[in-house]
């Protein structure tokens, strides 16, 4: 469905005005929003004393972007939750309260807009976390959402992205690429798998592969090393495979390059039991593959014969010319 | 200054991408954001444990609606910033961290957005908080921010919308409206202020005027109450004059109904010594206005001669269908 509607105002927000439209919200939020001040209702939402450290993280949706009228309105609700919720898988945290805002053509319909609420609320209660305020703004041209999600650590550590050094190993969970034909929308976030690796000592660093593995592992990279692939081992998704039947490019490339894979990357330590590793992970979460593949090598030394030369793929670049803009 | 630049494509974000953007973001802010994981540079920022309840609120500045090519980039960084500081100040809470989400069209000039963040900057260092993460996404219409701002209480209390009864007297800081002729950048959040009335035992409830006085005391009211506006008390500004002077609408209707004023509006108990609580302001803020400008009254009552029928003062209406779109 698309989100506009040009023939009936009556269905339309511009219809409905401001104040009726921040009454529905909460309505369609439901229980998922506490009543005010902890919830939408007041200047600010209050929410909690947090005794131990927090973690904030933000990401939008946009159409045209982030979705398309493919998309339902209900799982891009969710979708914008998702995106949040994968930042703080990769740091091992647990998501507390979450504030949205809007930005929306007056010609939105109202009904697009109650389905995204819904999986927005729906997402929210899943994941035991409260929607606590928002702000609701027009804007003639854009739709588009941002989300800023509040967290705490599921355990006793907070991953970052720091921490490998050179030699460590480098895992991926699921599979890679494709991402467009479903999963950019239909993903899980991995928090359960985030939190149990950060509680396991030999994981040095973590983070969620949204822009593609060719460039979400840069920032895991040790100082003077770079990481070295393994072209065979890359756990190349089905739908990888189906979008280079259809462009030519490699299901490598994609599965490099698509982004939006929404899965954890992280390395372990050099010394650390490789096998007993896996067998845990196997144990904990049997239905989510864990693949090896690769390791940090030092600059200096030249890549092993087989690995991926990474700086011939691009991950997903968020600023990017079009020719009706230069 | 435009924000877009069609005809220096060397010039515009497009040229610099993605990465080397982060990257000089993290140099305008300067101090202002802190090493990662505690800044921007990790999928979360971690911030330190809250022994205190929290506040948060989320507001943005989009172009063409919250600002022009007349208002300096440094001063729309601000703006974003000191929107969200006055929701904190209607509460009686202090800032400690906030995040930034940015909607980018290519075409934006680096020069535009580096004035941007430097003003956003200096605005966060004057009032002592970290911007800690943020989001940088395309889209090739809109130029917007929305900064989600995380606060604690100043001191024992925050006070929210609620807590009126019928016969509470109203107050309001400053004067009101005209603000298109400048105001609505270059004001002040009332910081001080309402960390001051929240402490107050005499003051029950408080919010700031960013629609309006007209609009925004509607959510003060107590149930079965409304308020009674002494009209020769209402402290019209000198800008809500000369507007007047220019349009035909009564300065009143600009004071009352103008919005972006952000000031404070408040009520106090109706057995308050109200020429005590005069004298205390005075000592403790002798050089901004403070004006009780009615009460609230039990609905089966009449207003009061000379009280404002406020029902023929409409406040800012955030959706609002335009000609092109119905």
């Amino acid at each position: 469905m698309s989100p506009f509607d040009k023939n009936n105002f009556s269905e339309t927000v511009a219809a409905l005005g401001e104040e009726r439209l921040i009454v529905a919200i909460r309505r369609w939020l439901g229980d998922a929003t506490p009543p005010a001040p902890a919830g939408i209702g007041d200047d600010c939402a209050v929410i909690p004393a947090s005794p131990r450290a927090q973690v904030v993280t933000v990401d939008p949706v946009i159409h045209g972007r982030h979705f398309d009228d493919s998309v339902p309105a209900r799982a891009v609700g969710a979708k914008l939750l998702k995106r949040n919720l994968s930042d703080l898988a990769s740091m091992g945290a647990m998501p507390r309260a979450a504030v949205v805002a809007l930005t929306l053509p007056p010609r939105t319909r109202i009904r697009w807009l109650e389905h995204f609420y819904r999986g927005l609320a729906a997402c929210a209660r899943a994941h035991k976390l409260h929607i606590v305020g928002g702000d609701v703004a027009q804007d003639d041209h854009t739709l588009a959402a941002s989300l800023t999600l509040i967290g705490q650590p599921a355990g006793g550590r907070l991953l970052t992205r720091g921490g490998a050094r050179a030699g460590d190993w480098i895992y991926v969970t699921g599979t890679l690429g494709g991402s467009l034909s479903g999963k950019h929308w239909r993903f899980t976030p991995r928090l359960a798998e985030g939190a149990w690796l950060a509680a396991q000592p030999e994981v040095r660093c973590m983070t969620d592969i949204s822009d593609g593995i060719a460039k979400d592992l840069r920032p895991l990279a040790p100082s003077g090393a770079r990481p070295a692939l393994d072209a065979n081992t890359v756990p190349v998704s089905r739908a990888a495979r189906r979008a280079a039947a259809c462009d030519g490019r490699t299901p490598l490339d994609h599965a490099l390059a698509d982004g939006e894979d929404y899965e954890l990357a992280f390395a372990i330590a050099q010394r650390a039991d490789r096998d007993v590793f896996a067998r845990r992970w196997k144990k904990r979460f049997p239905r989510l593959p864990l693949t090896c593949i690769g390791r940090f090598v030092p600059n200096q030394k030249s890549l092993p014969s087989g690995a991926i030369d990474l700086t011939r793929h691009h991950g997903y670049e968020h600023l990017r010319a079009t020719k009706s803009e230069t």
